[in-house]
């Protein structure tokens, strides 16, 4: 037996998020037949995050245990022959067996594109968000400056999500603004259901002025979802980055094009 | 009877190119269902370039004529409404009624995007071109370079082309990098059919030293395509700009997420 951990990226706009359901694609089912068809054998994927309906991923990582003997770079090579061309493997590693995709990870990064052309892109339209009202994007980078630190995001989770308890843990909360592109940047330990969208959907509120600096900060202190503004479309999403204790794809880059925007 | 000018951008991706077909989907027809919609009247459309199966704009420029009277914004507002997302109306204006969208176009731009990641962008993989077998890059510039000028292309033209001659100006022939994607632009008084695919196919020879640059030139003079290296896939070419002797759209800029690459 052997563990492995696959480094994937995928474009989640024709799947049903992540994890397995029945009778519909989900990343997990695509990327677990595929992995099993290469192994002649029933592999089952541990994830880092379960990305929502529509989210993206440029750093998603899995891990599995499987009997099968196969040279490593077949797990990327062959695997990917066999996946829908929206997944890609980018790399794959032999890791110890007290490894897990989930439990290890230390940090998880998310980036939110959001388009504030007056018209929405043809070309990116599930790739990136889309909101036209204007925005005062420094408001919006003060108010996310607040998030910075520990705090209880009850206010920023999905009346369903099922963590125990809503202390997390924000090491960066940027934007970063190129002509009509606006990028957010999240780093966490690890993040609630619905939580980036629903900042995004905050900061918004934050930038186009329907709430005030004073207003965001106490949405987070009141930890009341029922308070905060609606969340934001996923269109925009992407898990880019996870980071473990052992640097297991050391070359891991993110997609220059969306990086560099 | 009024005329007027669109500015229009597509993903070409799920069309069988700009032209009317019988039975498939082609952004000439769904734009102009749109526009006869919204006009409650037949509307045709002469556009500036019939762009390929597969191949994507930023700034397609089309004209029609109609006795509909609409306030102009309604054109992009309205219409959009009507159009698959893939196909966004960016700007309309009012145009003389000596304007032509396809005659009186002085230059054509066209880009190229080139992946060259050894794994292909499961986000950008209808949206980029790729080839992950090493590049030349200052090597293919070199080979660009002397494209500039008047030139016969038939080496670089379809067989079944039908244009009358094949003799074009070309003003630039310009690649740039940035990490793994590759940038190629051309600008043209026009193109004759696949011609900037059978250019980057032809690039790409030089890149990968199939050909070197004395048998690049020999290419350009001995104009016969069965010579030539073969057209490359559609996937990453966009025609990103149209010149007319009056500025019809001053605000038309290329999208920032490509132009920035």
């Amino acid at each position: 037996m052997v563990r492995y951990a696959l480094l994937i990226e995928y474009n989640g706009s024709n799947f049903n998020g992540w994890q397995t359901q029945h009778g519909v694609p989900t990343v997990q089912s695509s990327l677990e037949a595929a992995l099993s068809d290469f192994a002649d054998e029933d592999i089952s994927t541990i994830t880092a995050g379960r990305t929502d309906s529509g989210v993206h991923a440029l750093g998603q990582v899995v891990h599995f245990d499987t009997n099968a003997k196969r040279k490593l770079h077949g797990w990327v090579t062959a695997v990917n022959s066999k996946l829908p061309h929206e997944i890609r493997v980018k790399q794959a590693a032999i890791v110890d067996e007290k490894f897990d995709a989930r439990f290890s990870a230390r940090k998880r990064e998310y980036h939110y594109y959001l388009s504030m052309r007056s018209t929405h892109s043809a070309l990116l339209n599930k790739l990136v968000g889309h909101y036209p009202h204007g925005l005062d994007v420094e408001l919006m980078q003060q108010a996310a400056s607040s998030l910075v630190g520990v705090h209880d995001f009850s206010s920023f989770r999905a009346s369903d999500c099922q963590a125990r308890n809503a202390v997390r843990t924000i090491y960066k909360a940027q934007l970063h603004r190129n002509g009509d592109m606006l990028r957010f940047e999240f780093t966490a330990n690890a993040f609630l259901y619905h939580m980036v969208r629903n900042l995004v959907g905050a900061l918004i509120y934050v930038g186009n002025k329907r709430i005030n600096i004073a207003q965001f900060n106490d949405l987070l202190n009141q930890h009341d979802r029922k308070l905060a503004p609606p969340t934001f479309m996923p269109d925009g999403l992407y898990l880019v980055n996870v980071e473990y204790s052992d640097n297991i794809f050391p070359e891991h880059k993110f997609d220059s094009w969306l990086y560099n925007l």
